[in-house]
């Protein structure tokens, strides 16, 4: 047996361990971790020093960009905000032993189903060396156990604050086993073979890195490849709210996953929205790709190609397109939208319930920014990320997406052979 | 674009229609295939004796066994059972729509989420026609469109089977193409390949049909490759209970997968309970395995290999091994279980509690026969399949595993930059 699948199984057990644990003794790790980062601060800085002097070499040869160099630097309040995302995660409620069926199938013989943790989650993850933590912290708190994989460039980081998360671990009397770092490439590869021993994948980090792992893979993989959602001005938009609604949805944070990708303009309203569109983002250093309809009513704007439409950008770019209807608005999402989130703009309650109630996404809004479709803003205190699959868990994944089910049942020498047959004895199936 | 995938895409645009169309419909659309079976009666059984002469030439060249022969035969009771039972689906509870969230994020933000259809099923089952009736009668009341692929040898009584509910749909108005047959393994093999179209993989039949599926497909597969299930006799366990429920769990129904396997005897109390169990299973016909320790204590058993505590027999045959006490069955079972269900018998409560609490199975059962696993008997109405993954639906898998969820956002223009940064504004997260 490879020691990478050792590993695997010693994650399980101790899998077992925590999602046995009670509440308080998982929280309590939380805290200890907490404090151990702040303690731990000057050491942690410097372990980062380190990669960011390596990572310098990178930059220079371009193999690492310039925001992932971003992303991978810590400082004293990257460091507090680690530590209290840590202890966040301990005041959220237990997602472990919720009961959620109690039934009666006949007198004395009650059938109960509660949640309990998954199991053992491999996470693939890029260059932050705060994603460590922070699936740290929901694994701990979910009674998972974590393979964990950082980009190369963060290793040094990535190296102290898992084995601080395992010391505060130890220290609570919880298995340390239950975090484990995997190192190289060819660790990644012999866990994404374990499909025995390993139950879902999370990678955090670019489509390319999500598309290369389920390809790699036939463990289950909660993500999403890409993100390209659009916004639909309807024939009833307010002209302010869409400009804000495109500004906010392209230039938060363009390089989200659930930034705007592509607006469709309903035609009657183009000659007026367009325009403004182009006037608010313009100035604001987006570039705006337009369609053939577009183009001729604003002709200064780069002609779109096919390839726009289905393309992420991740960047302050914007492709625009006009449609005749609703109804080419909702097959254009249909055709080209990823099934992440996707928003209308209008005052006409109709064109909203249709849209809300046909385009099939993650997420459907109804004047309001795509980009609130997150762990955070909805209010799960924080996720593992953002699934487009349908299969377990879809759109903004907090604690909830780390737990499966476990059946009990209590009898007191029940056979089936009596409830089968001409003679069976019904069941009550009573809920209690 | 390949014949199979337009097929899929079409069975994905019928399943947008059939998950929204009101209950009312679907149930309709249920009744009425159940009164066309009802008519088509003759028209079945015919179909089906064709079936029947052609599977003899299977049986007597030994490429159909006995069982799978009589599972493919049709008579006037089974056609009746199949259109109650599509009656009964159209009895049960609406399973889309339900709203589980529904919070205010802040005045006048409004975030829902609400069960929708998973989308497009690909079922995969063996000689049973009554599988494609269940399934398609899952299928409609769930929204769900699905690609059935029944055995060759039924093949005459499948198409019929589907060619009548697809009437029923159409008759209600709602797309024939939410249900399709596939022909062939070709078409079975280019459906697996359709990870981008196929939501979800629902394999009926034997282990070595699932194992193989799934081994061909990275779509996820619901169900379970095998069954070992063991009963524990502990040290405080009730004689009587014991032989009953062993009896119960082996011999009920040999073939299900919620069947006994292996039973383990503490060593107390194998020198009594071994001859007692020996005593009622021989001359029912059951085969017995024993361990060293069980044939010290009853030489005439058959002797059990390393193999046979991996083995799912199928069959009355059962393998016994003595342990010394509840952490010895429990690793047993650790190493040897499917994860399906598991059993104690006992009258001491907290070994009780241990083991099922430290069990990691879809069911762990404390004095009662494993062959309650199933969703009819948990009270579903009806069942897809059990499933022995931890992703998705675990244990007995009825409507509530075809469905996922959706969220929508209701606003009037709210952008993410008012909620971010060192003035943002606080979300309310208030539930409604």
């Amino acid at each position: 047996m490879s020691d990478v699948r050792a590993r695997a199984q010693r994650a399980r057990f101790a899998s077992g361990l925590l999602g046995r644990a009670p509440l308080e003794r998982r929280d309590e790790a939380l805290r200890r971790a907490a404090a151990s980062l702040r303690e731990a601060r000057v050491e942690l800085l410097a372990a980062n020093a380190e990669d960011l002097a390596r990572a310098e070499g990178l930059l220079a040869s371009g193999e690492l960009d310039a925001s992932a160099f971003q992303r991978l630097k810590l400082d004293a309040a990257k460091v507090e905000e680690m530590a209290r995302g840590l202890e966040a995660v301990a005041t959220l409620p237990d997602p472990l032993g919720r009961v959620d069926l109690r039934r009666l199938l006949d007198d004395g013989l009650i059938l109960e189903r509660f949640t309990v943790p998954l199991g053992v989650l491999a996470v693939i993850f890029e260059s932050r060396p705060d994603a460590a933590v922070q699936i740290g912290a929901l694994a701990i708190k979910s009674g998972n156990a974590a393979l964990l994989k950082g980009g190369a460039e963060a290793i040094g980081s990535v190296d102290l604050l898992i084995k601080l998360l395992r010391g505060a671990l130890a220290a609570s009397g919880l298995p340390a086993d239950a975090l484990q770092l995997l190192h190289g490439r060819a660790e990644v590869d012999l866990i994404l073979a374990l499909d025995q021993d390993v139950d879902l994948v999370i990678p955090r980090g670019s489509s390319a890195l999500v598309r290369s792992i389920k390809a790699r893979t036939r463990i289950p993989v909660l993500g999403h490849a890409e993100g390209i959602c659009h916004l639909y001005l309807d024939a009833a938009a307010d002209p302010a709210m869409a400009v804000a609604l495109v500004r906010d949805g392209k230039l938060q944070y363009p390089s989200a996953c659930n930034a705007v990708e592509t607006v469709l303009l309903h035609r009657d309203r183009a000659p007026d929205l367009l325009p403004r569109l182009v006037a608010d983002l313009l100035p604001r250093g987006v570039e705006l790709r337009g369609c053939p309809r577009c183009l001729a009513l604003v002709p200064t704007l780069v002609p779109a190609t096919e390839a726009d439409w289905d393309t992420e950008y991740g960047a302050p770019i914007l492709a625009l397109k006009v449609v005749d209807d609703l109804d080419e608005a909702l097959l254009h999402i249909r055709s080209h939208g990823s099934g992440h989130t996707e928003g209308i703009v209008t005052e006409d309650a109709e064109a909203a319930a249709r849209f809300l109630s046909e385009v099939d996404a993650a997420g459907v809004y109804h004047n309001a920014s795509t980009r609130f479709a997150d762990g955070f803003r909805y209010g799960f205190g924080a996720e593992v990320g953002i699934s487009t699959s349908r299969i377990h868990a879809r759109g903004p994944v907090g604690l909830e997406g780390l737990v499966t089910v476990k059946y009990q049942m209590h009898g007191h020498g029940q056979c089936v052979a009596d409830y089968s047959g001409p003679e069976a004895r019904p069941f009550l199936h009573e809920d209690l």
